[in-house]
């Protein structure tokens, strides 16, 4: 009987340490979005990127298909938004936030600018990975 | 001197496992996608289907919105396909298959339908997870 209450104890204390992990993960992962649109909207591109993984490695998936590394990333920024009339005020809207596993989750959500030359808005899924202690998008198709 | 040959060896043993756990890995993902392409062009949906994750937790992102649901997604297919005429014939072209971690891959592609009623075509990302086993599509971003 004892014994009975005590593996009780142990399963209900490992679930919800797990719920615990999952939600300061989400909690970080946010934190990197919030970074990310105070950055942009302060039109510092280089502060935007450092949402990303800082890597050759890195995959953006967009308009002009698929962007490897992140140097290149960076420069595509620059030329799409050359000044912040052009990158203007960014909002994100996340519709889901989700694990994949262990160390990786994944967000579906829509972004808008607004902008003196045209509104803009699409749609996209990243992917985040804890890297070195740190979430990090590894890849990103937006549309 | 010795025992340094067999650090050397057990390491280049180890790192050959895991190249080969990957082109493993990689090749049993593009059997799924094989597998759909055949099912699909036999207007097989349910077969299609298999290749996606069978849970309530799946979620589709598309023109609708997000769709969550292995259920629902197959509604929806069936709603947006009604006839071989409307799903045609389906052809992918991957443009990257990367590893996320241990158990996790995303691939970003495009879809082509030639159809009688029309073609449609598209861009796409999904990601692959390894559960009880079998390779399946946990989410799917396609627009």
């Amino acid at each position: 009987m004892k014994k009975t209450i005590l593996v009780i104890i142990l399963f209900a204390s490992l679930l919800i340490q797990a719920q615990t992990t999952e939600q300061n993960d989400k909690e970080a992962i946010l934190a990197v979005m919030d970074m990310q649109i105070e950055t942009w909207n302060n039109y510092d591109l280089e502060g935007f990127m450092q949402g990303y993984w800082k890597s050759d490695s890195l995959k953006f998936y967009g308009s002009n298909g698929i962007t490897s590394g992140w140097e290149k990333t960076l420069e595509n920024y620059k030329n799409g938004y050359p000044s912040k009339d052009h990158s203007g005020t960014l909002k994100f809207k996340i519709n889901d936030l989700s694990k994949i596993n262990d160390g990786a989750y994944f967000i579906m959500g829509e972004y808008y600018l607004t902008r003196t030359v045209g509104d803009a808005n699409g749609i996209f899924m990243i992917i985040f990975k804890k890297i070195n202690g740190e979430w990090k998008i590894i890849a990103d198709t937006s549309s």
